[in-house]
């Protein structure tokens, strides 16, 4: 099958073999996939992964239980093992001996087919488009926001990041906080965000004053954090978003003095992500930048990296 | 009056002014101050402080009203505006417009007197010695947690760092939960810690396995941060309560991948810390390294920086 590996190098191949499910697993047939932030990281060295890249995505389970056979379905990416001390209380998404679809131990999702356990699935609403499917799981990422971190009208919401992230987590949060602020350094990307209503500044613009009850930091910059130092009230909340090999060392003396507290958030509940897309309650359209073939996935990696450029997707339909 | 005043070098002076009460203050003459390892750093350049050194102190009242004339006190070391959104938000000790003993903007406390708010005081019950009453203030920094962190019993807890704060920390924390363990680089200060009935671990025996519900990080370095976040669990809990100057850069990515919570404590309630050692419920008579004169201040600040030694203290009667 096609697949876009990793060996160090990004390497495109025609001759990569098919998925062999595991017990409890089912292959799935990769109708599109999106190029995140995190899949650039790795590139650059982050989680030191080898295999397939590529952990969003939607497809139709190709082989397994007739329950699943042939539904359009996206799947959380942690694969767990249900035994350990973290599964058995609850945090699935933080067990000790998990594998990760496209970034640690697992191969990945930009190919023609990947296995992935059976209670990772979740079927898509006929209601929505697959671009929006391929959404799902940067966007419970953001919802986990809403798990982590009590937001009430009122607070002054500041999110550091125009990228996928920082948009949908603006977009989320919007809808409880409407003052919120998009601050970004790409007046392209916050077009995007005022188009749905939201509020933005660019970084040159935006004055930090230690007033935000909350800001996040989703620029996947060290940078970003030293700015949310900067904005965020004495004892009020930054939650951290983004991940980086690397960077700058920052100055944590801030958070000691003004006693905040720093909340790191990684994935999130698919259902709710789901929910708010097949409810119309969330807009994501208008995040996809371009669509390319997986024969083309090296230049769409570098079309991801580009500041102009939000949510490239990888249609795997093309040249099938 | 004598003075150890930070003019960019430590200078002992025995013809500094002395201090002018504004509106509101008192008069204390200082009995006994301590060495705090936020003075080193000040030294080193954090803060960017210029004055008299010191904010631990045990006084009695000279000049004031006749309420507290006579009393034997100790301060809390920030002095607020009352006007501030902080303080009318009940956040006094982050007033935006606070001074602070010693630190920030005030002179401090290694000088036979010290102009303090009145409404900073707090008088010294008579069954406490003056070196318990020293430390007081950095009880109160240590009893903060536990208004920060709900702590239960039978919660795994680590508190990394041997100096006056771990130590203080460990034995406020270590009567909610009996299995905390202190991790220090020095066994002459973990044996201190040992008399009181607490665990104990040298750093080179200690291995993180990402398993603690909480880690307080009192090093007063980044590679303490570093630690923190290899022995915390996934979802668990840092209590950041060391400021330094400058430092190795931290790679903070595994607050995000195991949604780590990160609280930065600073002051802390005097009446708790005055409390409970009212009560003997938390001892620290053992930390106590040495008494020393003001005019030998510069050799007692060389001294508290060595390994070996926990708190160094001022005795402001010598010599008066």
């Amino acid at each position: 099958m096609r697949a876009v590996e990793f060996t160090g190098d990004v390497v495109f191949r025609d001759d990569y073999a098919d998925p062999r499910p595991a017990r409890g697993e089912v292959v799935v047939e990769v109708i599109r996939a999106g190029v995140c932030r995190t899949d650039l990281e790795i590139v650059r060295g982050y989680m030191n992964f080898r295999g397939v890249l590529g952990h969003e995505f939607v497809g139709r389970v190709a082989a397994g239980p007739a329950r699943w056979r042939g539904k359009r379905v996206v799947a959380e990416i942690n694969c767990v093992c249900g035994r350990c001390g973290m599964c058995r209380s609850g945090l699935r998404n933080h067990c000790r001996e998990r594998t990760v679809l496209g970034i640690h131990g697992r191969d990945g999702v930009f190919a023609d087919k990947v296995a992935v356990p059976i209670g990772n699935l979740h079927e898509v609403p006929d209601g929505l488009s697959d671009d929006e499917a391929v959404m799902v799981e940067p966007l419970a990422a953001a919802f986990q926001l809403v798990r982590q971190v009590r937001f009430e009208r009122g607070q002054k919401v500041v999110v550091l990041g125009d990228g996928t992230l920082g948009q949908l987590i603006a977009r989320v949060v919007h809808r409880i906080c409407p003052s919120l602020v998009l601050v970004g350094k790409h007046s392209e990307k916050l077009e995007l965000a005022e188009k749905v209503h939201i509020q933005t500044a660019e970084v040159g613009d935006f004055v930090p004053r230690q007033d935000a009850d909350v800001v996040v930091d989703a620029t996947g910059a060290a940078s970003g954090l030293a700015l949310a130092c900067r904005a965020v009230r004495p004892r009020g909340t930054i939650v951290l978003k983004s991940t980086y090999a690397g960077g700058e060392p920052v100055d944590l003396s801030s958070l000691v003095i003004n006693e905040v507290t720093l909340i790191g958030s990684r994935c999130g509940p698919f259902a709710d992500a789901l929910n708010a897309l097949a409810r119309h309650e969330v807009d994501v359209t208008n995040l996809v930048s371009r669509h390319m073939s997986v024969e083309n996935a090296i230049e769409a990696l570098e079309l991801a990296a580009r500041s102009d450029v939000v949510k490239v997707i990888l249609d795997m339909a093309c040249g099938r």
